[in-house]
């Protein structure tokens, strides 16, 4: 698997991912010998991963044949567990989006092994029939994520603890366990931004993720950063007002009392209004709170506004300690970001030594879809590191 | 610079600081083939870096011989400006300290220029006589320092803005300006700790600095966290207490305004208390301290608790975010480390969700002379990049 050969295999795919390319341009590209990139070529093509594409003419060589990505040779799955719904997304190899769905569901109802039933059945209808192999699965979940053992260690919405996802979810799906990768939805959140939304190309980046709770993915020389023990990005206890309400936790005013959604939903509208009515699920009392603070309703926006203060109380902090290039207010914040921006760039800009001023800040433009859109980056990305994993077929350039 | 033959010899020089190496070790170590091994140890040889070191024997194949490194054949210099002290550190390719000095100064009363030409006169004084060549000098800043262009932004407690410190350095010492590094100090504490101190075989770690201010240095997968404009580690005006005392940032209660040197002193000593004598420098004001804790003295112990508390409020939300491996108290939080390390304990156990309990917490083994340590690595590291910055000379293996 680290193998020269599979390197250099997973080099030009790499490189097929921005287009086709000719086999020179690819030996350059790479910096792999040509003769050596004929072979490999062909070994990509006898997976089924590439074609021939037209032949380039022009420059002052001959006319050489292009070589592109089969993108819908293979595909990676991306699910979702949220405490009231799952979520499926599938993409092929250039990230496109093949098939999706969500479903409403009890999820700490359901518990766990029913939950993971539910969510393999989801998981069934989206896979295609096309021939299409499968390449990985990334399950993005609300919680605490042991990395390493590929274990949710604890899940407070969901009140899951110890759960083997990804054996749960292989056995389910037919799949070897190592092809199953699990992760917190702010982790994939931030990695979805940065390969489809407001942090493409930025190497140090904050993704705050709001909803029941409040979580964050970091991503800082390129990679996401997960601690030692994969647990980073837990910012729902940082002090945000200390004269504020008591948290589980044991202190007062931590950010999760002032940030999560249903400390907000209590401060925009009284006990009793709809905003606070379970059956509208979580997207659909957000909509109701923008709804409301379009209309101009008084109370709505001072709650929405005293978010974006507390958000921003705590994001000074993380600012300073972090230095990135930009804050992505994700989840729920990211609906209402049109009213979040400004009260979190007074608070940045009132930092000493002016710095925390030059971090930009944006809701992100995925919204709630930014985990799965990174769920499904990981899940494909298996195979752009280590083309093997999918077996020879017949077929040639 | 990044030519595959460079690539070759620097992986061959890295593996040689491990001890003495046959060729055919060489190659298994580094992946390279035997026959071009035997040609780059020729160009290490020619460039003075490496040398025959006996034969080894056993085993089941040919007595072969040893190659070593020349650790006295270069050197790196390590310099560092302090508010009231220069200091000077020169190590051999080993890492061993070769020479060192320090010297009391009003570096603020100096000005940038006076002050620079102090430092290179130390430094000459420091340098080596013997033949070993110079391969690179790291200078240590308490303030912001913008890693790209080499500049020191700002230093409040040297009053330096904007100091084009590499530059200045480079005409004193007649060396190219790109031999010349600069960093912060917390960022150079955290490298020496990684090195030589607690942080040794760590991948995530913390290094929490003390001094007239207080500042961080981030070691995240092995790198230093330097963020986008190389601004990271600003922890000390992360919040710890909201009824305290008024922040020059405007807030109350910053980290710095509980865990700044002078307000722990307050703390410890009444006005007119020889403990505010600043004739006794840092260090000795200190050891003062230190010594009246040991002694019993009551206010000296509650002011060095409160510290302790102070310390783990903010470290509690460093930790939550980072989930590093171990938080490492440097600058004068070393001294007093047997005293802060409990109270900063009892802080993360609090925390949620249990996870924070996991990080370690330990004084600095390396004290105050962790940046130094740092920047001395660092400046050596040059060469284990690219050998080819130390000429060809006469000599063979």
């Amino acid at each position: 698997m680290d193998s020269p050969r599979v390197a250099n295999l997973a080099a030009l795919l790499r490189a097929l991912r921005e287009g086709p390319l000719s086999r020179t341009q690819l030996a350059t590209r790479c910096g792999i010998t040509k003769a050596a990139v004929s072979g490999l070529v062909t070994e990509l093509s006898e997976r089924g991963l590439v074609r021939a594409a037209g032949v380039l003419t022009g420059g002052n060589g001959r006319p050489s044949q292009l070589v592109e990505l089969c993108g819908a040779s293979a595909h990676g799955l991306a699910l979702s567990i949220e405490a009231d719904r799952f979520a499926a997304v599938v993409v092929d190899l250039n990230g496109r989006v093949i098939a999706e769905e969500a479903e409403s569901a009890d999820v700490p109802a359901l518990g766990l092994h029913r939950g993971m039933d539910e969510l393999a059945l989801l998981a069934k209808r989206v896979l295609p029939s096309d021939g299409s192999r499968p390449v990985g699965v990334t399950i993005s979940v609300p919680g605490l994520v042991d990395s390493a053992a590929a274990v949710l260690r604890f899940a407070p919405t969901l009140r899951w603890r110890d759960a083997e996802i990804a054996d749960l979810m292989a056995a389910r799906l037919q799949l070897p366990a190592d092809a199953i990768a699990v992760d917190n939805e702010a982790n994939l959140g931030a990695i979805g931004e940065s390969v489809a939304g407001a942090g493409v190309g930025v190497r140090e980046l904050f993704y705050l993720s709001g909803g029941i709770g409040v979580g964050a993915g970091l991503i800082s020389a390129g990679s996401v950063l997960r601690g030692a023990r994969g647990f980073a990005g837990e910012v729902g206890h940082v002090a945000v007002d200390p004269n504020g309400d008591q948290c589980p936790c044991g202190r007062a005013g931590c950010l999760e009392t002032k940030a999560g959604l249903a400390a907000v939903l209590r401060a925009a509208a009284p006990p009793g209004d709809l905003l606070h009515d379970p059956a509208l699920g979580v997207d659909g009392r957000v909509a109701l709170l923008r709804e409301r603070v379009l209309r101009g309703d008084r109370r709505a926006a001072t709650a929405v506004l005293e978010l974006g203060v507390a958000l921003g109380i705590a994001l000074s902090t993380v600012v300073d300690v972090l230095d990135p290039d930009v804050v992505i207010l994700g989840g729920y914040f990211a609906e209402l970001g049109a009213w979040l921006v400004e009260p979190i760039r007074i608070e940045l800009a009132a930092r000493p030594l002016g710095t925390a001023a030059r971090c930009r800040v944006e809701p992100s433009p995925l919204g709630t879809s930014a985990p799965l859109r990174g769920a499904a980056h990981l899940a494909t990305e298996r195979l752009f590191a280590d083309p093997t994993l999918i077996p020879l077929v017949e077929a040639s350039v």
